[in-house]
């Protein structure tokens, strides 16, 4: 019997490489995960309203395009998702990741937060309703190893029951 | 792993050729989507019921068998869609599509609609539903190629990050 | 034990007396109900947006700005309803009444229909969803009064067993 | 018979007097609104885990402690709420605010967002998802008075169809 | 405070006076219990829809209105059930009482059925489905006087730990 | 891209051909349907709860044991079930197909029913929640037909708009 | 206003006085909470099946009887509660405690334990869906009088912004 | 057309072989079933939590890690599954498994008990919620055969109707 995908859902943060790192760990690992995501172009991501449906003058309503654009991803992707990462970097306020946690959490999704120890007391609301949080990304692919295959580093070879 | 399906039901308006032309878009782009549809013979739909399930005296109960006969394959295309894509045309009053919509947002659904811009103030509640408001179905073909696929028109080739 | 409230939102036309039609039978056959309604004078509902969160240029979006402000409204009220009404009138294209059909019988309430029989037609998918089509005001007030009460015109005075 | 009640919650910024204006300004014009807050006094709503259940040597699980201890709050006030209005102010991150703005789109809740232009682009992707987005409490306070009773100011005393 | 009032629906057989015993048992025991029900005088309740809404030729279409016309009022009243007792006699065929029993079990409702003995075997998937499956009306009230206040014949006074 | 697979749910009588002339009409017009059904062996039907769990004294207990094991198979079949076919015949009450299409309308499946003309007046509720009412399987598989590919008897090969 | 009634389910051990605790806390508190719980007379619990239904040879089916009849209440009140509190002893293994925390957390119920530090390990899985976990009832009582009114112990009288 | 794959979730004890059981019984009948587990590697279990996030001072929070960890294991695969079979052996209290049978009823799965017949009476509540009480492993692969494909042991060849 083919082995089941499991659908993992990256939200947040879109500066840093930690997307392509939770893709390279996963991939070395071999694990049976489909990868989704938000549209990491900035520029796309800002302007995918207006450049499809016509511009706006306003900027909030040129924001606003572009917001419900790209809402049409991320409503199918997340609702789909079976694991949502959420991830929180320094630089931005990133309300629309905790927006992503929230949907996520009141979906009953199982949400893992990704953020340093110095964003904990910020996050405390975030990461009390998350099932686990992570500092780096290759704490959620162990994560993910040990979710879907019972591998733990540093044990030997553990096998979920099947 | 296999690209995944997305699953875009076209209602509304049947006279005119506007699902061919996303149809034939969609397959131009290469984009992974299964486009489904109500039965879009006009006489067929409006006699499906009576044709099969018996003859009616009354014009009301011709069209409720119709009606429901029709719904069969509705309410199984639409609850299942991803995306659902109203379209509104000048000739009819389309209720059907707008209730549709209806449906389709109460479920959840990410629903676009597509409609000439003189029918903006009419359509105004349904439009404030959906999350895009296309005027072409060239439009709608673009909105699904940015959302699946990150691909933006004059940009270079952006790419989600899988 | 309190007679058990119901409430019954009016959803539709705003241009004839049909909802005041309805309250006037509904006070006068003394039947236990809450008509709740959208806001129904044209311009406020039209102007609502702007007049409280700032003019707008473009008319697309002084009507987005209005129909998400009502839609605070329809949500709420729609949604605790246990009778949802939509009336068609012969004018106007009224979209946004058959998109409160399609959400109200997404959510599972009880829907009825208030129309012409001109309109029988046109409205076929619209009335396959609903429990009721009425012609007049006066035979939803009779629906009530038989549903709540088991009041039927013309019988001698039957009661629901309670 | 006795007017609706409409459940109003208050999410977000607690350093401000926001939720005063908006408490002046319904008790002012009367409105049927009950509002909602979670426990706004910053210390206690920090320290209740640990001042409760015992003290934890970390301050992540200090945190944890005071975040679950809110969320039984949160959980049960804004999953009842009509409406959720959700402030943003400029000096905290408040992921909380956006967390509950997305658990209260998930639930289908009707969100209001409350913060100056200057985080429109920030916030684009929650007012997205808000039927209205104000900047200040009294227009807070005239939403829920139009949404309400139909009240609009400098429009002669218009109202419900009720 | 005041006592939690429970909402019973009694679905099923019209043609006994089952409805009659149970409520005055809830009553002789004071139970804060209110029993809703179907309408119950035959013909009402076969004639109501044609009788509103207008005559119709065939017999099939006239009981297709009365029946909708009747799920208005079952629609609401068994949605809002605590606790649907169904009854099943031994003259008819009754498949609007075994609907009833699915739609609530469906819904999640505590089911009781209620029936003689001798059809145990035909009712053996309703039952499976059922809390309690009595053979008298008396048993019903004695369940819902130990369901909701812990009384119990034969027992000393019990009482619900509060 | 594959034909989506229509998942269709037998529910009822046991004792006639009636799924097998199904089977065969929807394996002759080649149409993408799996059918799936209650086991229909009588005898292990009553008996495969006792048989697997041990045996019972009482006929009510050797029943139930038999009605739980089958609602294994009812619960997770009719549950994924795109359209839920239910068959009333002359012999039996088979209040179990009336449960399970109570079941299936409260879970917002589409609903048709299958019987003779002579069952109308008592099959009047459950026939009202259904979007179909056939009198013979052959007129099944043409519904079946129409709504998964728009073939309608005696008219020019009409396809839906894919 | 009337200041919000808060419903708390007390569910698991019935051996001590753990509930008599919590309810003169409530009260000599003032909280505006209504207490349900289970039957705690166990020999009632345990034989009210029997007892109404008729009596059975078989330890087994004289314990479903009971348990199904108590399930009555229990999906009542759990249902509609917004605290459940879970208590664990030592004596017994009260499967049931658990089995309800399961259903109260898959609800979306806020749910708190109570129980010994020395039970932490064994109940490690039910702790980790709870969102305060208690050692004494007084703890239960002061999480409800922060969580309703923001009372904190030892704190000036801190208040919840309304 | 391919068999359809059942999905089964094996919750519960750890320290027997009953898994191993059931899918060498599944394997050895050929049924298309998937069988999920948690991590059945008792230590592991136990400490995948601090393992890959960091080790804790506290045994609480050591535990807490460990159980949301394998929360979101559970929640997917549990939440995903047709048949919750839920195993209950001597040694341990095991409020785990009754908490995921707990869940699994709410979420309206198909739950199969498995435990001695000493455990019956502590168990009542558990079974009442079950479809099926199961005393071996190999009942439990007979349940399955029989659900799956009517095969029933000492009968002719029985078939399910497709």
């Amino acid at each position: 019997m083919a082995e089941r995908t499991w659908n993992v859902y990256l939200s947040g943060e879109i500066h840093t490489d930690w997307r392509e790192r939770i893709a390279q760990g996963v991939e070395r690992a071999g694990l049976p995960v489909r990868l989704d995501a938000p549209i990491c172009v900035h520029e796309d991501s800002d302007d995918c309203g207006t450049a499809i449906l016509g511009a706006e003058d306003k900027a909030f309503w040129h924001d606003r395009k572009g917001a419900t654009m790209n809402a049409i991803r991320t409503r199918t992707l997340l609702g789909e998702a079976d694991v949502v990462v959420v991830r929180f970097g320094d630089k931005y306020r990133q309300w629309n990741a905790a927006f992503d946690a929230g949907s996520a959490a009141a979906l009953g999704k199982a949400v893992i937060t990704l953020h340093g120890a110095d964003l904990n007391h910020a996050l405390k609301e975030v990461d009390a309703a998350a099932l686990a949080v992570c500092e780096t990304p290759e704490q959620v692919v162990r994560a993910l190893a040990y979710v879907i295959r019972g591998e733990l580093p540093g044990r030997k070879g553990s096998l979920a029951a099947e």
